[in-house]
């Protein structure tokens, strides 16, 4: 009797349903032979259907996807200054929206540099390690708000949560995913500063890590943590941080092992109550949309960790592989099913 | 007659007095022939002194230090982990009270890119960009606090201020800075998700902008600012930022233009009312202290702009042309004592 798999695939606006149409190739292809079966479910969303409908996230879709095994998005968000999305949020409202609801604490962002991988950086080394950034407070809630908005008396407020509830369940995935690799982690915060978010972080690190004495723990100010990531980003293994710093480092590692065309991330619920979501690091890149310009190979890389969430880890190391032997072979400009394609005959 | 300029001088924890005497060793042979008289005053800050007498940063020493017309700061900051600094915040007493109480609201970070500057990137292309970044509210107000403290029903928060008045002000310097430069200003936030703080970011920035129609604005997440850092630094001519981003950013630009070893900042007062503040960006170092290993380039840079702050704009080219030279014929490791006198007979 097979596995049936209940996938939601959200392509999204821009490159997103290009590159998701890659990562369904490498899906299919590589649960081929296997008993699981994908049963795909199609949904709509982004700045297109927001356009057509006036809807972002309704709560009906959200139940919809909600009822799911697990979510493959491709990327989302209209045209940059698109005067009819001028009031629209499509970042917070469907993206926000989808990890906050689903309650996909860990955002699991592994930046690796795969040998052929062009990178900006003259003598990288070898890069292999994983983020694990927070994906359900810090100063991604939303909570503040301004008063005599408009106005020259105008105060903004924009307030960081942090409960301990919430670090502590991240910075335990992170001490566990550390136990599994190389067994270092560090803490990337601004505790000099940011007085009160940073004493709870350190506070939960130091309390997790008296549990896990065979694992190094070293803490790095923000500011010095990039500096690390490009003039040695070897030193790092799994990083643990917060929402916002997460979303910098996540983006400037990307740049570092070759762009952000390869890196994949995981918006993970690890208690399985609800559906985690895979999706490429990039946007949905309006301006090359449907040129087959795009790379697919973060959406592909998704996939593996889709794969690998669902416990099928052998058709993750193969879709890694793949991934793995064709950046080696990398050479002239292909089209994005050129490299779909290519990536799918290696498994 | 000969004018008199008062400069306070903090040379701090760690490597400050190596690199602060170097720096003085600029400035006195830069001004000597001028009509200019530097008069200056020694305060003993940091985490020395805190841990001789308990003192951060008294309101008398704080008084003292208003009285002057300019501020030369090394860098403050004891060893880390030491646990008699434990509950001692150096950075938040000293330094951040500093800036704060001496209304610093700009934050003036130059990246420039010399030539012969060693650097990770393999193809950095020319750099050239100063970031402006805001320096006395932000998420660096330490407003916020925890309920809970110390329970797994910890509860933190902390709270970013952004007022329309401290806003306002830096992002006028940032357009009259582009209008002097090459005329482009790119605002870097992160306004899809810190949507309070983001807004009042970007609506100033419009209404500034309408004001100075030479001016090319554009926008940058933070994340994706990050990435052009590494890929293309060419693009940026002034960046204008929030406290927070603007640290991060300077930090990564100082690793991509050759090291913060070679990066100068300035804490500047425009409207006159409080002296102004110039330091190197780089920490105390308390691992290389006292070795003659510092490069002390960022803290005589950090001279020109003081310099240049003070309305000696000839001593301040001469100063950066010195260093200029130096960069440009560096090969063997000197000491902290050689590069300054190297810089020092090339003005
Ligand atoms: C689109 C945006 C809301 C998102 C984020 O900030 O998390 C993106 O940058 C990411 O990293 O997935
Ligand atoms: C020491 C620290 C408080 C400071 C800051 O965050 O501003 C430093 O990193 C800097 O950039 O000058």
């Amino acid at each position: 009797m097979s596995r049936v798999v209940k996938l939601a695939v959200i392509p999204g606006d821009g490159i997103g349903p290009e590159v998701i149409a890659e990562a369904e190739k490498v899906l299919d292809a590589v649960t081929a032979a296997s008993d699981v079966v994908f049963e795909k479910t199609r949904f709509s969303l982004g700045a297109g259907r927001f356009l057509e409908t006036g809807d972002t996230l309704t709560d009906d879709d959200l139940a919809a996807i909600a009822a799911h095994d697990a979510i493959l998005l491709g990327a989302v968000g209209g045209t940059p200054g698109d005067p009819r999305l001028k009031d629209a949020n499509i970042e917070r409202g469907l993206l926000l929206r989808l990890r906050f609801s689903l309650d996909h604490y860990v955002n699991l962002r592994p930046s690796k540099l795969f040998v052929g991988a062009p990178g900006p950086l003259a003598a990288p080394g070898e890069i292999d390690f994983v983020v694990v950034r927070e994906g359900t407070e810090g100063p991604y809630v939303g909570n503040g708000g301004a008063i005599r908005k408009g106005t020259p008396q105008e105060v903004a407020n924009e307030t960081s949560v942090n409960t301990a509830f919430g670090v502590e369940r991240v910075v335990r995935y992170a001490f566990e995913l550390a136990e599994r690799r190389r067994k270092k982690l560090t803490l990337v915060h601004k505790t000099n500063v940011l007085v009160h978010a940073g004493a709870i972080w350190q506070r939960i690190v130091n309390e997790i890590a008296a549990e896990h004495p065979e694992v190094t723990v070293d803490y790095l100010h923000v500011d010095a943590a990039t500096i690390f990531l490009v003039t040695d980003p070897s030193r790092f293994d799994v990083i643990v941080t917060d929402n916002l710093f997460g979303d910098i480092l996540t983006d400037l590692a990307g740049a570092v092992t070759g762009g952000i065309g390869l890196a994949a991330s995981g918006n993970i619920n690890p208690d399985g109550a609800f559906p985690s979501m895979f999706e490429p690091v990039h946007g949905s890149a309006p301006d090359i949309a449907g040129q087959q310009k795009a790379d697919p190979t973060a959406a592909i890389l998704s996939i593996a960790l889709l794969l690998d969430h669902l416990g099928l880890s052998a058709e993750s190391a193969r879709v890694s592989a793949a991934v793995e032997a064709d950046i080696a072979a990398r050479s002239a400009a292909r089209t994005t099913a050129e490299i779909g394609s290519a990536i799918t005959a290696r498994l």
